[in-house]
């Protein structure tokens, strides 16, 4: 009976997976293949399978089979699939049914207004056209997350939504005790002579980038019977099923760290999402867990492999073989300062790893800020200014390329869009550590180009549990202690110290 | 409150469509871009959006609303839109309420596993292995049938099915005179010597090939805002909106006529879908009426157009320039007796436009008989011989390249999967002839490459319509009779009683 009730959950929450994954098919397409003209009929196709899936969810029958479930899932162990499931589903049903469709609709249509607004403004730095649209999201945004009544902060019920499990208070504390520490590492890099990185800006190929990155990635263990990459103008990671996980990556000729670098950072999302145990496939369980945990892989195989000193030691002579006029005289020192300048930037989509943690936590304090009501939309050009130059030591000579220039304020709601990126390098720095203390070896590993142990390290402790615990539970159980910001600074004293006097 | 509920249906119908669409972005993908491993998580999303799509659809609803809206259908004129949109969706309503969805089920499941058993067979030259899944097909085919009871021929509804309004007495009588006409054509020119078309098998690099076909099709009035062209194994056009009708390709390096006429071919099918009008967009009614008048197009851009004289008069310049080594020394008249080669052959698709009808009126007449009874598929290897030799003067060696050869009764039904291609080739010849009617200096255009009176013609008399009428209402409007072999033998007589003596 409670095994009828269960398949009959599955077959459910499987359909409304394939109409999700379906979604995602046509989203990918219309970002990489589609015909321009094809966007006004894709884009009503993309909201009625999401109108149909969102439908099919809050359907009361769903909510009955949770009920009539509940003593089957209490009776299971709790990191059991079938109660990982249940649990899951529950705390994605109750979020959904919160919120009345209309309101949902609302914000929708304030923020596509929003967005084209922005993109205008933009260009123009002109904030004051976009304020109002802003103040609305603000309010909008603080009406959400009073949906979810009974929240610490008024930012949890939103900050739920992406990093599922965390609240305010604990981000809070996180970042107060980075920014202490990173501020200083910043001041003291920057007063220094920069990286020469000119070696970075000749003239290399798209073609043959392309097919570097990819035996880079396939070394990572990337399976591309799994998954394929494709260019497109903004690099991201998008899953269908557990074996159709894609990326796409954007290469510039004159600038061979970009296209390199983000191809590596979202096969690291991609080997999370290759990494879920096989028999989730087509349930909720089969996806990453958050947005910091999901950033932690990124950044992983990003930074903590693909900038290191290690890494280059067997790639450097390979990459020197595929540009023979361009790096044959560069050394892997020289290459190696190269790809881990540091440099105070306004934007932080330019930042290094060292800068841009800054750029993000300020954006979280804004969001707190914002929501309580302790900060004014329209003051929030000159705390942008003031915040950066104490952070950053210069101030953005316009909004263009300060409060301006993220799409993310102007295109959704406030609160828990930029927390997931600094959780993740902090994240990154505490899982590779972990791993280390099992396997001592990796680093000897990692010169010699190879990866497996590290990721079937990852399979075992991360990837293949997909959203069955949250991110703090995930984590400590991967690595023994809850969220810590030692091992990344750690990292940072130990890799920039040997380029920088800290 | 008929507005209120004309404004329901078309919502519904809309939903569905969007449905349907989806899974087209789904199959594109599927065939084109996907991983290998990709492929029984994209089944199953198909399967999914095909069912929802199909429960949505045979909603009773979806019928009340169809008989309330029938007295303001009939106080419309029959060609107005609302008129025509109720009458379709009546007509796919009926159909789709007639077949209880296990017995859709059990075709599905039976063809699904007889399609592995050929793709066996086939290169075993294994008749036997396949016969008893084809006497199940037979029979499961006649079932079908029965659903619709009250036809003249049992082949009637399966006919339905791909060309709406066309009857088996009607292709039959078409058919008939056809080959009376055509076997003696065929006899005529291959006791004559062969046309030499080395010319086409040099070595054409593929990037050539491709852009030259892309001219081509630009030139024709093919909108690559709303479309695109890629490589597939099979060539095909697939639309998911009237913005977005897509054609795919195939090239051979050693064989320029393959990917150039399958180019011009696909794009046939791509201009119809192109040219309905915009405001049926999201509806039923946008799309091609039927396999014979979706043929007659693809058929005229390839064959009545991009095989005549007159066209190779303005292309074959540019397309010398494009192959000066392989093309420099071959004359025009050389080269267009080699893109108009007839010989006799076993395989259909590799066919000629002289000897194709010949293939394709012999299984008509296989499907009818195995429907009525009269032809046992035990005995289906030797009448295909014998029949082969009659038509073609020449017998298959072996099952492998006869009857087995094509995938179409392997992987569906029986009955009316055929008839289309060779309706469409009669009905490019008709509708040719009537644009020539009004227009008689098209030839004059199409040798200076020019289209828009052919491409403008065609929309104000074929495409823009879409589904609202039948093939046979379509063509006795567009052409001022009902359908007939006259132009067709016509132009076969004079295009190849140039090239041969008749």
């Amino acid at each position: 009976m409670l095994e009828t009730k269960l398949q009959e959950l599955k077959t459910r929450l499987a359909e409304i997976n394939d109409l999700h994954a379906a979604n995602g098919v046509l989203t990918w397409d219309q970002t990489i293949y589609m015909p321009p003209d094809g966007a006004a009929a894709r884009g009503r196709q993309i909201a009625t399978l999401a109108h149909i899936a969102h439908e099919k969810f809050i359907d009361p029958a769903v909510g009955h089979l949770l009920d009539d479930l509940r003593p089957h899932e209490e009776s299971l162990p709790y990191d059991s699939a079938d109660a990982s499931l249940i649990r899951i589903a529950r705390h994605d049903y109750e979020r959904a049914i919160r919120v009345p469709p209309q309101f949902m609709a609302q914000i929708f249509a304030h923020t596509a207004e929003s967005y084209e607004v922005w993109s205008r403004a933009r260009p123009d730095n002109d904030f004051a056209a976009v304020q109002p649209y802003l103040e609305k999201t603000v309010e909008l945004s603080r009406e959400l997350a009073n949906f979810s009544p009974g929240y610490d902060h008024i930012a949890d019920p939103l900050i739920d939504m992406s990093d599922y499990g965390m609240k305010a208070a604990d981000v809070r504390t996180l970042f107060a005790e980075l920014r202490k520490q990173q501020v200083p590492i910043v001041r003291a890099i920057v007063a220094q002579e920069a990286a020469d990185d000119s070696c970075l800006h000749q003239f290399y190929p798209e073609d043959k980038q392309l097919s570097f990155g990819a035996e880079v990635i396939k070394r990572f263990g990337y399976d591309f019977r799994r998954g394929r990459q494709d260019k497109s103008p903004h690099p991201y990671m998008i899953n269908f099923s557990i074996s159709d996980v894609r990326i796409t990556t954007r290469v510039k000729e004159r600038n061979l760290g970009e296209g390199l670098f983000s191809s590596l950072h979202e096969a690291g999302h991609a080997l999370y999402e290759q990494g879920v145990r096989r028999d989730f496939e087509g349930l909720p369980l089969a996806s990453g867990t958050s947005a910091g945990v999901h950033e932690s892989q990124s950044r992983l195989w990003e930074n903590q492999i693909g900038r290191s000193k290690g890494f280059w030691q067997h790639f450097y002579p390979k990459l020197q073989a595929v540009f023979p006029e361009q790096l044959g005289n560069v050394s892997v020192e020289t290459f190696y300062r190269a790809i881990n300048k540091v440099q105070r930037s306004l934007i932080r989509t330019d930042a290094d790893e060292v800068t841009y943690n800054l750029h993000v936590m300020m954006r979280f304090d804004f969001e707190l800020d914002l929501l309580e009501g302790r900060l004014a939309v329209r003051d929030l050009p000159e705390v942008w200014r003031e915040r950066f130059k104490t952070d950053m030591g210069i101030a953005p000579p316009d909004d263009r390329d300060g409060v301006l220039q993220d799409v993310h304020w102007y295109s959704g709601i406030i609160g828990g869009a930029f927390q997931g990126y600094t959780l993740g390098n902090i994240l990154s720095a505490q899982i590779f550590d972990a791993a280390l203390r099992v396997h001592p070896n990796l680093p000897d590993e990692i010169a010699q180009g190879e990866f497996s142990t590290l990721r079937t390290w990852l399979i075992d402790n991360i990837h293949q549990y997909g959203r069955m615990f949250t991110a703090p539970e995930l984590i400590e159980r991967a690595t023994g202690s809850p969220m810590h910001i030692g091992p990344y600074i750690n990292y940072l004293y130990t890799k920039y110290g040997e380029l920088y006097t800290l």
